[in-house]
């Protein structure tokens, strides 16, 4: 469990500053620098990096995605947008997207949603029941880090299923056991996960392979202009900014 | 799932009445009663019915109980014991048992418990502790249903742990979230289960082939005195009293 | 277990005849029919009654078919084909087909392969070597059922692979154990089944989302020309047969 | 899979000569030494670094121990009783052994064997048999190594079953295909293994729990008579003989 390394861990750019230097010293190398092959435009890899094996092992996998179990994913920002064409790999069906951003839902609609809801919506939980026939979804995912955006998760999974915690917490929840202890939350239960990086070389696989609509790379700019790049990723969602490349 | 079959599930006792009777109609029967083989004890097999299958399938399955694995498990009732037996079918290390209740925690320690801690104990959070070097449990079993034992039952949970709730709860708990986005709770997540009896088959044939060292009945009474064996069951955990039989 | 249900099992077209009639009795019917919605057209689901679960279920779910793992199909028919359709759910890569018949490969291809290899070319092994850098294959089927397929299977198998067997065999094979005891095919191993048609509800709902490329329905006939149907069925793999459909 | 590492995997003893020299040079240690707590003492501990992890790995968890699931062992050497020691962990029932010779027949029915069953008997089929109704064994193991062996394993196999191959083949053996197509070995189907050490840390757990009956070492020699530790360890199973170890 790479994230859990006593030695090691998340630590560029958080432990380790100034990683934007011309050469950085890698802990662990050995087991966390993968070769890109020669033809790949590293700009476009950045997100593989960070967002696909996040939204693959702590949304896809963690949520137990199967061909045609109904998904949900609650934010639309890079990660969730990373978790859901990650779980276009396992055939989900339908993948449910819900935001309060409509350029966002916009995106996720774009990029293979079967549905997307604003849950601003006065009737966002209706349609979000009429979906599944009030049956709940077998997999959820929360790529938002509110208790509020919780909340909505754990009220919406099915007897069965699993609900993949991918946002960033910095606060408690409120859990439902008085609900959910008869409700049989057993696929994978409610779980959290730190990124392990572990899918990495499956995910360059099959990038290679083309079977991923978008890299979310949707601006890039020369590292002149790097604080303009600064600036673009803080405005995102704003004008459909994902994720942002700087050149070299 | 039976537990959540739309008509069927946990129906006798609950939303059927009357079961004490001379005959009774038990709905999808063809599923969900077992013959006892003709010389086991019925009163012995009260516990196989509900408290084992219940330990089983939402303690110790869902709790992923593995050979030489660091288990605790809070809450020394009937069920709580129960998960305990059943999941020494497993082999974990070492299985630590948690109670307020020192008549409980001593027949726990009788039962198999490698340790037990009272949690009125001054020192219990660093006994418990050092029991797994500050690392936390990779098994945990909530047997109470409170959110405080809720809360101490997600405080001790180690990277890739499970933490399986049994308990029935009343109340809403707290979720720490904050602690708990970057954990990896990824073994079997945090989860809930009303039991679906899948098991009871497994458990009688264990049980007639020796494996287990208690069927958790303590008491028996005749059917002229079903009044004081009533009495009693609620008398538990006074005296060491877990089950109570009732001789037809 | 369906295809083991001591009562029942598969029986429709191998003990009972007459499944042609305008009636027909069917044993266990409340586990084995599903309703199709009524926008569909019956004959296109003709192979979901057999080629798609079998494939599914003998051979992608046995195969262990997973996202960016390789996996290699031993024979074109319609169940070979089932196979790579329903594996597609899993995202493999690369999917490579193998037949002796280019037919069968140009649809193969058509539906989704990777890179299809002729069996009897002259460099087929090396051509199969060079696609997985002599590493073998993750993921193998066959769907052939002969003594030569099976063992080109278990040639190809990369340590820690499955070979799933979907043909169905009238004598015995050789198995290498002198070779694999060491090879660690530790996946799913080496594995049989009789499809138990669980997946058929999945596979349908797959269906209507448009999730698949084809039905493999090729041809149909009125029930006046019922032996021009079967005419036809036997002559496939030529002139392109797969599925034949009969309108009542 | 350490067993399959390009640098590494089995070298010991095998492509590197002398490791009974003091000192010995060994390759990727940090992932392949295991400290040894103080109080052990290392000749009861040769079993854990081959026998133990061999039996655990390529035995008991390639086939599916499970709870009151029936295992059958062909094979009572020290790697047959390895598996059979470390199957008890995950509590099958029943669990058989079958061999040729009556002592170590003896020793498996000592160390927990619920039945032995000498396979020169005449009516050994008829008696492996009626252990299990005639439904053959859910987990079968084979720690012999030959053909004759493997098709007694492949023989009692019961539909969702696992063959799990632990012996060292020279020979090819031949696969029932006929017979199995439709036999559904789905459990983790016929599989082999070269064992990957990775279970080294958990048996040792559990041996300092006091969780094995036997280590397995029967005879022990000073340095001094290292040539009769050899031979005695060819003598094997003559006389109870199953581990040596030699006393520095």
């Amino acid at each position: 469990m790479n994230s859990h390394c006593a030695t090691g861990g998340w630590v560029l750019g958080n432990l380790i500053d100034g990683t934007q230097a011309e050469y950085v010293r890698i802990p662990h190398a050995i087991n966390s620098l993968y070769k890109l092959p020669g033809n790949i435009d590293p700009a476009e890899m950045a997100g593989f990096s960070d967002a696909f094996p996040t939204g693959m092992e702590c949304g896809t996998l963690n949520a137990n995605v199967q061909p045609g179990k109904s998904l949900a994913i609650v934010g639309a920002g890079p990660v969730g947008l990373a978790a859901m064409l990650t779980s276009k790999l396992y055939s989900p069906y339908p993948i449910v997207v819900l935001d309060k951003d409509s350029n966002r839902l916009e995106q996720a609609k774009k990029l293979g949603a079967d549905k997307v809801i604003n849950v601003d919506a006065f009737n966002a939980m209706e349609e979000l029941d009429s979906v599944v026939d009030g049956k709940g979804f077998d997999s959820v995912i929360e790529a938002v880090g509110t208790p509020i955006t919780f909340d909505l998760c754990q009220k919406i999974l099915a007897p069965g299923g699993s609900l993949a915690n991918v946002g960033v917490h910095g606060q408690k929840a409120s859990l439902d056991l008085d609900k959910l202890w008869d409700h049989n939350i057993t696929g994978q239960g409610i779980n959290t996960r730190l990124v392990d990086t572990l899918t990495i070389p499956t995910l360059l696989r099959l990038f290679q392979a083309g079977r991923f609509q978008s890299t979310l790379l949707t601006h890039r700019y020369p590292f002149s202009d790097i604080s303009k790049a600064y600036h673009a990723f803080q405005m995102a969602p704003k004008e459909g900014i994902l994720k942002v490349g700087i050149d070299f």
